[in-house]
């Protein structure tokens, strides 16, 4: 296995800790790995064997209570009950396809479409976040003529051969196609100087690989990014830098197609997109993770115009995708995140979980570099404080080790898999702040000793 | 647009119809035509808005009662309570990913593993059948080190760019990939002979396309079909004919991927599996539509020894495949199938069906011409008597608008559109068999006359 990322499996299981193992989860792996494909990897040395999640919690076989700190995919919280009675009315009465007329598909295409800008007025469904950036990969190329796609040097955009092509975060042995460049990663931290200098830079680089594209026989065709780059290590300031660069795509013909599948839904709290923390208007959208709360249901919305390129020739049929089930599960995670106002939930607790892990990097200088995040998505930096931020990737991993230990589940991100990703369900509470804080605090120290 | 086959849209709505149609129609229409992509076709120049479902029966919003004969995904039935009350207590409970540990996604891997040839011995899930595909052709691209691929001259396999590039039902817009070639549709009503004279005609097809692959510098990898040949126009027969070609394709180095997203989970009544009819050991076996009656989950069950070509190298991560809600429906289904003995049931009623259906070809000699399928999988072709088997598409399309108005629901396949695809849920009765026969009856003396 040559990856590097956490994408997939820095931490994954290893036989070094079968020692540490119960007899009962030594014979799961054992019989998961005597039936299902070697690709799948377990989270963990000591790997989870999770049974009941409510909320921001999940508790294993042996009623141990976790924090989820992790799974943003369960975005209104695990097991809401909205959105298991809007699944279970629905499932009763019908679950059919997009080729018969069904009422709740036009509601909730009209109701999302209503919190996205104006521009971006027709919506289509799949199952999963690849299925999205996959049409919408096609969708830009026929619209634009050209081939040549961008995306961040760390990106995970899907599974299928035309995504994981774009995916540097699969690793070294999955190899990019050959009509893909890739942009350096939005380092702030790094990277330092003023926002205009950031942003001047930023752009200076999509114009080089917009060029190189170019020089290399490649029509430019899209730019296609998760604007908080999360896998990219959590990349959300300084905020507007984004958008210099997409009017570079702009101005060279091409189309941005906003991922949204990481911080879309109300979780950076700015906004209920992204993108629309940066002031951008995307050409397309794609959805996924937390828009049917786990029920499998994702989505490409897009200009008209840009669309139409596509779907005056060519038809598109997915089975699952948009069917009444799903639709119920999505448009009951919709109603929630507006009853319960979750973005200003998101924004008001993410403000203050981020000063209190800024308080604990000020107590570990040796250990954290940075920490920054917007509303529910935070990135915590593991560097040394060597003058160099030279990045910590084992005390990374050895963190959400000790973290898994003391009941705190998460993982780790970005290009050095050094920045631990905090990403909880949006029924994480103020009172959850401290449970995170001080064991991230008590596992430093432990580390650091 | 330039499709051909019902894969998607030869019997869309058209405009021309629309003074047909309710006020209420009308308006959901003219809604949906505004928020959602122009790629989505709809069922009929009326449209049905259908609201409830029930074994093998739906209604529409104004209470009109239909006989299913078209889906299969909601193979054991619409709305079986054994999938609504497993699906339900799952979401109660749990429903997070396989980076960690879950009984059910093991428990449900052996099960469905000991349903395969033992050979087949490792399972990996997916959300929808294109994804299955997807996956299967990269890793049997990644176990032959040859891209060649061979398709059915009218095959369907998915949504993907891959997979879409190996899907000659999309019509002609749809480019298919280089590597790609198409074999003759084994239409064993038009080529006729004896069973060995086609199975020695069809295995000498496969060897031309392989030569043809290698001609153009492509090394063979695979041949990709559903061994019911569903969008070819349902070929079942004669059993057994497939085999050999399958063994020129292993002589030649490459790998057979059954596609079972039609065919497979008991349909066909003389095998849980439609390769199995056939007696043949594929190499890998892909899974959608019925596997979960609904809530979206696929597999690719595989030899150990060809996926591993491709996950000792590479990672895979499909945030909801094999998730405890869809794992939970799958389970439900595999149980209630065995159950419920719904693979027995399959054969003896689809018997009894096929023998009323071919008693209705006897009384249209001048508009049916050939009945042929296996268990709940039935062929109706509709062809001129004319000596020549002209391929009748008008009167087929023509046929499922009136079998709309008369309340049974279906639609048409092949590369001529001219096949009536009966496939109804396998909750079909012996009961049924009249409402569906007398009314294919009453349309066709309505079209003669
Ligand atoms: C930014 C981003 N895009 C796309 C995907 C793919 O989504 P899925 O696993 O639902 O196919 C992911 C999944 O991790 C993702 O993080
Ligand atoms: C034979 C076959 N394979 C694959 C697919 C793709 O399945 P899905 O729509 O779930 O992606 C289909 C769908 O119609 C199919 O009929």
């Amino acid at each position: 296995m040559a990856t590097k990322s956490s994408i997939m499996d820095t931490n994954s299981y290893s036989d070094d800790y079968s020692s540490l193992l119960s007899n009962t989860t030594r014979d799961m792996i054992n019989r998961r790995e005597k039936w299902m494909g070697g690709a799948y990897r377990l989270f963990y040395r000591k790997p989870v064997n999770l049974v009941r999640g409510q909320g921001q919690y999940l508790w294993d076989a042996e009623g141990n209570k976790y924090l989820d700190m992790y799974n943003n995919v369960a975005g209104i919280g695990h097991c809401h009950p909205a959105v298991v009675e809007a699944v279970t009315e629905q499932m009763k009465l019908l679950n059919t396809h997009t080729r018969y007329l069904h009422e709740r598909i036009i509601d909730y295409s009209e109701d999302l479409l209503k919190m996205m800008p104006d521009e971006i007025d027709k919506i289509m469904f799949m199952c999963t976040g690849s299925e999205a950036n996959d049409l919408a990969l096609r969708v830009a190329q026929e619209y634009t003529g050209g081939t040549g796609i961008i995306v961040s040097r760390e990106a995970y955009h899907g599974t299928s051969a035309l995504t994981s092509g774009c995916s540097p975060a699969l690793g070294s042995e999955q190899p990019l196609l050959p009509n893909v460049r890739l942009i350096e990663t939005p380092d702030y931290y790094r990277h330092g100087g003023t926002p205009e200098e950031f942003t001047a830079w930023y752009l200076g680089e999509m114009q080089k690989k917009i060029d190189e594209l170019a020089a290399t026989g490649y029509k430019f065709s899209c730019f296609l990014a998760d604007s908080i780059f999360s896998s990219d290590g959590v990349h959300p300031n300084p905020v507007g830098f984004l958008k210099a660069a997409i009017d570079v795509v702009h101005k060279n013909g091409g189309v941005f197609i906003a991922d949204e599948v990481q911080p879309g839904f109300a979780r950076t709290g700015d906004a209920f997109w992204g993108f629309a923390r940066h002031g951008i208007i995307p050409d397309m959208v794609t959805t996924g993770k937390p828009m049917g709360n786990g029920i499998p249901i994702s989505g490409l919305a897009a200009k008209h115009e840009v669309l139409a390129a596509f779907s005056d020739k060519l038809p598109y049929f997915n089975t699952f995708g948009g069917n009444p089930v799903a639709i119920a599960a999505a448009q009951a995670v919709l109603n929630v995140i507006k009853e319960e106002k979750l973005q200003d939930h998101c924004k008001v607790v993410g403000a203050k979980l981020l000063k209190a892990l800024q308080e604990v990097k000020d107590r570990h200088p040796d250990s954290v570099g940075d920490v920054r995040g917007a509303g529910l998505f935070i990135g915590f930096e593991l560097a040394k404080n060597d003058g160099k931020k030279t990045p910590d990737q084992q005390k990374a991993l050895d963190a959400i080790e000790l973290l898994r230990d003391n009941n705190v589940l998460t993982s780790v991100a970005g290009p050095y898999g050094n920045v631990l990703k905090l990403r909880p369900p949006m029924a994480f509470q103020e009172c959850d702040i401290d449970w995170i804080a001080s064991t991230l605090d008590k596992c430093l120290h432990q580390l650091e000793s």
